[in-house]
């Protein structure tokens, strides 16, 4: 939270989508505000406050402006909780209706893709990008409602970029690479 | 909440304060958001939501920049709960650190003043003002986190005027009244 | 709990009575399993923890087996709190059913009688009476559900007394004394 | 709960045990009261509220008197949920530390065996036993800890049987059915 250098959040790298009609992508949700709890099926942290919390930013705010993404970073008990199958049951039992990505697993490391490009400790872990995609929070642990709100009230309160800009930002990054917004696009 | 005509608070009448040095007013108050939480000790939904919840976001903000303020507003069961005595017990038993003003009472009503003022409907209420002293969210009953959070959030993003403005400002509306920020103080 | 001495516990002190068209004795409640909440209205500890579960075992159980009495034991804050209007604004605020006794102030100290009789350390308190009016309970702060409702079904389990033995027993123990239950009464 | 009719339990049929150095039965806990929380993992209603009162239980009571048995019986969602593998990571990250078994699987139905032998409604189901192993209490749901704890102290109120009528007792029902009490064992 506060001042400083918020570096452009990394591409998400998902094995599947579950909640959603078409994959989801950073880019295309510039201009709203992200939040990204990542979470296992097994952590009971996450079971008993961070996908609650998910659950009631996602019924508070119009999803014009503000997009919940739940993220399964599977990184232990793979066998048990790393496949579709194990997420999807997990998602119709807990009867959760935000747009949910399964983190591309990693060929060799236990710990998935997108999990080790956002430098992720554990789960549950919570990553709030602002309308132009830039990582504003990135804690691991339980954060309170209170102050989860009040970044979330800050970051709605910035202006989207207008849109020509915007449309500059959102190539300067992308799975290519991040580019100067100063630079013209090939 | 949301946009639209946001009048300025009316001034506080109070009877008594308590965990303040000196008495406080919103007019120099000006520069912070202010929340004020109305309850009754003897009202059940305050001591059980509205009063932790006003402890909450007093130990999650600077006082530079937020001030929480309890209000006690007594408008029934006036000989128990009514004396300053009464109140006094009540904070000292709750170990309530914040700002509490016994809001004036009437001589004729058994709604007091400030409350009157205030139009508020029952306790718990909740009255948000910003930077300037308006009214920004006049909220009766229970109100959680997450959303009272999102409207602090917005407001502290908000700039304060400039200090000459603010002067002007704050000249504006006192106990005597509110004068158009363009007519000269007499 | 366990095993060991139980002494009848003394009678009670009552200065009035709440929800209850009459004055109830430990005497005449012989036969019942009888929990004792003693509480202040200005005690946290009882508001959040005793008092619901007061609420709740009165809930449970049928008045035939058990009563559950309410004790006000104002042993501070006395101008505040130890009025019976005050117990009475705050019997109708909180909505309470059950009956409840305001513990007889001393002429002198600030602790009540019953309290006193009870050596009761403190609010909340919790004293439980089995069929013959024998202590089996005296704990001071909060036990949680399960251990109490686990120390009811014993008491429960245990047969009453034959009405003969039970009508002696009853004259054993009275305001004037305690008389050896193999004497004769006068 | 209450009187009449109480049949003994049938015996456990179980896959696999964890959290104890042999598999348990009914038969050699006869003495003692019997707690039996049938859950699933991917159950939310047993992961917020099953499984922590078997923890409480399991806390509350000496294994001398009373013995907590959670019960994994798992009607749907095999693939995922129906592993050895699946159960014993569950039980890992939840730190459950009370014995747990994995009821075992039907060949043909998706109802596995002790489930259907005492024919439970679905999870979370509470079935307690007396000291003789008969059935006090079928419960499909939540039930407060009030009235279990209740149900427990008036089930450890009750006398186990002499040794010998125990011994008899407990030679009825074995895994290989039910013998009238008053028949020689073979």
């Amino acid at each position: 939270m506060g001042s400083g250098y918020h570096p452009p959040a990394p591409p998400l790298q998902v094995a599947q989508w579950f909640n959603t009609r078409e994959p989801l992508t950073l880019k295309t949700l510039r201009g709203r505000v992200v939040v990204l709890h990542a979470f296992q099926m097994l952590c009971p942290g996450c079971v008993e406050q961070g996908l609650p919390q998910a659950r009631r930013v996602h019924e508070a705010f119009s999803q014009d402006q503000l997009v919940v993404i739940g993220l399964h970073t599977v990184f232990e008990h793979h066998a048990v909780q790393g496949t579709p199958a194990a997420l999807q049951a997990f998602i119709h039992e807990y009867r959760l209706r935000f747009p949910i990505a399964l983190d591309e697993p990693h060929t060799t490391l236990s710990i998935p893709r997108t999990m080790q490009a956002l430098a992720l400790q554990g789960t549950p872990s919570l990553v709030v990008l602002d309308r132009e995609g830039r990582v504003r929070l990135h804690h691991f642990g339980h954060l309170d409602d209170l102050r989860l709100g009040t970044l979330l009230g800050r970051l709605l309160a910035e202006p989207a970029l207008p849109a020509a800009v915007a449309a500059q930002s959102a190539t300067g990054c992308d799975d290519s690479g991040c580019r100067r917004p100063d630079m013209p696009a090939p």
